[in-house]
C-alpha cells in the first residue's frame, strides 16, 4: 500500500529551519498503513531534510556550521554562470541531501526521544517549499 | 511484503565504528522476501549509518575526518544550552545521516565487493544502540 | 509491486559527474508502476549519487568542494594500509552517500524544475559503474 501527500512550508531564507516531525506523524496516521517506511523529500535543489535533536542551540549550530564550511561567495562556478548569489545554497543542500526515510510500526514513527525531523532552507530568499511524503507498507 | 526487525549494538563512544553487513544480510534471508530494498535506520540523534570499505585504515579515517571537520568544543549553541559536551556529536551524526537504503535481488544484497555497511557512534559516551531494519519487496 | 534494473556508466575518474535523471525517468515508465518511490544506488564504495541543479558551474563546484574538504594525500590510514592513492575517494563517497530515494506520482518523478539526479565518480581512475534502480509502488 502507498499513500502520498505533501507538507507546505514558508521559509525565510538561508538557515531557516523547521521541525516537521508532527506533520509526518499525522500523515502516517492518515495513511491508515500500520507498518512500513515513510519517505520525506524536499522538492527543489536548495533545501534539505534530515534528523536532529530539534532544540534552539542545534537549530542555530547546523546552519552556522554549513555557512562556515560552504560560505556565500563569488568564486563558485555557479555564481560565475548565473550571478544569483546562491552557489553555496546548492552545495549545502546537496551535501545534506533532499531525502530521508524512516521506519514506523503500529502507526508509530520509530525514532529516538530527541530525534526529530527538520527541513532546512539553504536558499538566500524566502521560499514556499513542498516536502513530499510517501508512506509505504501494509 | 514488509519485514521489520532490529540490530542491537553496544558502542564505546565517539568514533566507535561497527560493521553490520552480515546482520543486514541475515535479516534479508529471515524476511523470506526475494527482491526489494532494505532500509537501515539508526534510532537516536548521535549515531549514523552508511557504506564504506570496512578496513582498519578507513575505520580510523572516517571518525578522524569528522572530528577535524566538527571538533568537540564549548562554542556550539547546543553546548551553551545543555552543557553535555556532545554538540559536535549531533552535527557529525546529522551530516552523515541516520538512514541508508540498499537494494537486494534473489535474497542477495546488491553491493560492491568492498562496500560494507557501517554504524558510527558519534556520541561521547558508550551507548546501547538500536539499528532498525525494514525489508520491503515481494 | 517491485521493478529492478540498472544504469551503466563509464566514468573518467575523480570529479567526473553524470546526469542520470532521464535514465531514472525512463525506468519508472518501463516499470509500469504508477505511484511510489524510486531508489537509486551506486554499487561500490567510491561513487555517490544525489540531486543538484545540473549545470556546468555546479558540476565543477561540487567535486572542487569535495577535493578541498577531503584532498588527495598520503596521510589517510587507508593509504598507509593499501597504497592505492584513493583514501580521499572513499571518504568523499561515504560523505555524499551511495543512496537516493525520490517519489513519483502518475509515472512522473517528483522533483524541482532545476533539481536533477547526478552520479559522481570519486575514485582516481576511470571506472565502469552500475547504478542499481528499484521502483516500488502500485
Amino acid at each position: 500500500m502507498i499513500y502520498q501527500d505533501s507538507i507546505s512550508l514558508s521559509t525565510k531564507g538561508n538557515g531557516d529551519i523547521h521541525e516537521i516531525t508532527g506533520n509526518v506523524e499525522l500523515l502516517i496516521k492518515q495513511s491508515a498503513i500500520g507498518n512500513g517506511i515513510v519517505h520525506i523529500f524536499n522538492v527543489g535543489s536548495t533545501g534539505a531534510v534530515g534528523t536532529i535533536e530539534f532544540e534552539p542551540g542545534l537549530a542555530r549550530d547546523l546552519p552556522e556550521f554549513l555557512n562556515r564550511l560552504i560560505p556565500p561567495g563569488k568564486n563558485y562556478g555557479h555564481e560565475q554562470m548565473w550571478h544569483d548569489g546562491n552557489g553555496h545554497s546548492h552545495l549545502q543542500a546537496t551535501l545534506l541531501g533532499p531525502s530521508l526515510t524512516m521506519p514506523f510500526k503500529e502507526r508509530q514513527l520509530i525514532r529516538g526521544t530527541w530525534q526529530q525531523i527538520f527541513h532546512l532552507e539553504c536558499d538566500i530568499k524566502p521560499r514556499n517549499r513542498i516536502v513530499y511524503i510517501t508512506v509505504i507498507g501494509e
